[in-house]
């Protein structure tokens, strides 16, 4: 490691925030050095406590965050936002409501926000988001808060790596539903119910109720369905308590940890072995003859590949 | 390859309905004897043309994807349409809605109906998609239309390897303008707002042609914004006009089908050797222990894959 990446590192371990977000830019950029900060902050880690926060578009997500935020700072604890925002491809980058937003709680002490876009990650957003979470831990958050759009497997695999995961939903939702239920309603530890001074709420908890009734999930009967109006900070104190009981009682559990630092290392892996063989491919051109053939379709791809397989692994 | 799977690509190819049925499991579960049935078929692809369809929930997708299913039948084209549900983990398969709807154009002459699951496609939802594409192309169909939900990048993965892409709307979409842009936008070769009955159409129109005006996309000022209502078959004939449009003028770009068969191979080649590596992996116990060493932070999970990747890539 260089002299300057030490130095960027014991900044950071000593509450640079400016160096904590250079060194998030290093590694969300897969820059040079990436892995050695990685594994220099490791044995740093594992003292945070992360908190997934999904659900449809119109949520009020963003709200409940800023909101939970500001109860979590006032408790004493420092929050770390990672908040995951759908890229626009014509911006280029987040969209603009989320950025002017963030400046609001990024201002307030004890709180650091960083903005991941899901398109552009380098190497998978879930491993990214995994490994901001890990920097942020080092640098000595007490919490960190995952704030996604709960849409698409990605975002899913974001939030399964939470110790936590709170799902927000408004009354009245109908259509939106439908994108909630693919894949999110399993990984929920917890309930929001939020907008609830709105028509409807009561209905909401109770399809909520059917639904996870109807689950065949261990533990779903006891899942909390709370009611929230964030705007009023309603319902946050007793929101805050349940997500602790929840953080609490998994701590117990390790074989849920053991299963995702297995998955972690299987998803690291996969991308560190793709990313070999790319590189490997770049250099040949074995893969432009391949493609030439199976446009002229003398060769089918599942052959090729195999024989590519053979020629790259032991 | 055994007899049976021999006599089953025959008749599939001789017409049988059951047979195609049969094989499309196969390939999707990754039975065994998949690779050999996709290397069999391959000659035997790439006539047919693949459109895909995809646009916020609510938009009318299901409705329009009927409705341009009767069109072309009418027209003498027989019709593959796959769509891809956001599965339930509840109810453990696709949405109800879903299934029902599909019933009804299933029944008729010259169309195939095949609902695909985004989760539990082993190896990935958008090579599952193209393979099934690949038997329905070596079965005859002229057209394939792809159906998704266009949310998250699996979706989008799914959409762009379609030979052209539809982008559907509705007038006074709000919020859900959101989830379209992320990374749908720029990969659209036709808009429709459907549902152009309602207030608001001519709007919804404006805000697309604004968005493209934006987009720094090379073609983006000339992507077509068609209104449609597909309940009463309006707009339905301009819109395959358009669409046999973008297919003839893509049928000449060498380079774009080049680009598609690379990032297949590559795709096809990152599960391969993953799915090797897992194989190895679960057969000997250095993976248990390195999840150990992880959890009490003995080791870093970076070190461990490093080593990992030197021991099974060339």
């Amino acid at each position: 490691m260089t002299k300057e990446l030490e130095d960027l590192i014991n900044e950071m371990e000593e509450g640079s925030v400016r160096a904590l977000a250079r060194l998030i830019t290093m590694i969300e950029n897969r820059e040079k050095g990436w892995l050695e900060v990685m594994k220099a902050i490791f044995p740093n880690t594992g003292r945070a406590h992360v908190i997934g926060i999904t659900g449809p578009p119109g949520a009020g997500k963003s709200t409940l965050t800023d909101t939970l935020t500001c109860e979590l700072i006032a408790r004493d604890l420092s929050v770390g936002v990672i908040a995951v925002d759908p890229s626009s491809p014509f911006s280029g980058g987040a969209l603009l409501g989320d950025r002017v937003r963030m400046k609001e709680i990024s201002t307030m002490k004890g709180v650091f926000v960083r903005s991941m876009a899901t398109r552009g990650a380098m190497g998978g957003l879930s491993l990214a988001v995994r490994d901001v979470i890990k920097v942020l831990d080092a640098f000595g958050k007490d919490i960190i808060l995952i704030e996604t759009v709960g849409v698409g497997q990605d975002e899913v695999d974001v939030v399964k790596t939470a110790d936590a995961v709170m799902v927000v939903c408004v009354p009245g939702m109908g259509d939106n539903i439908q994108a909630i239920k693919a894949g999110i309603m399993e990984i929920a530890d917890i309930f929001v119910v939020n907008k609830a001074d709105r028509e409807g709420s009561e209905r909401a908890v109770l399809d909520i109720r059917l639904m996870l009734n109807m689950s065949t999930e261990k533990g779903s009967l006891n899942i909390p369905i709370l009611k929230t109006v964030a705007t009023k900070g309603e319902g946050i104190a007793e929101l805050v308590t349940n997500l602790f009981e929840v953080l609490e009682s998994q701590e117990r559990e390790t074989s849920w940890r053991e299963e995702r630092i297995r998955e972690e290392l299987m998803s690291l892996l996969d991308k560190a072995i793709a990313h070999h063989v790319h590189v490997k491919l770049g250099r040949n051109s074995k893969l432009d003859t391949a493609v030439k053939q199976v446009l002229a379709r003398e060769r089918d791809p599942y052959s090729i590949v195999q024989e590519m397989v053979a020629s790259f692994v032991h």
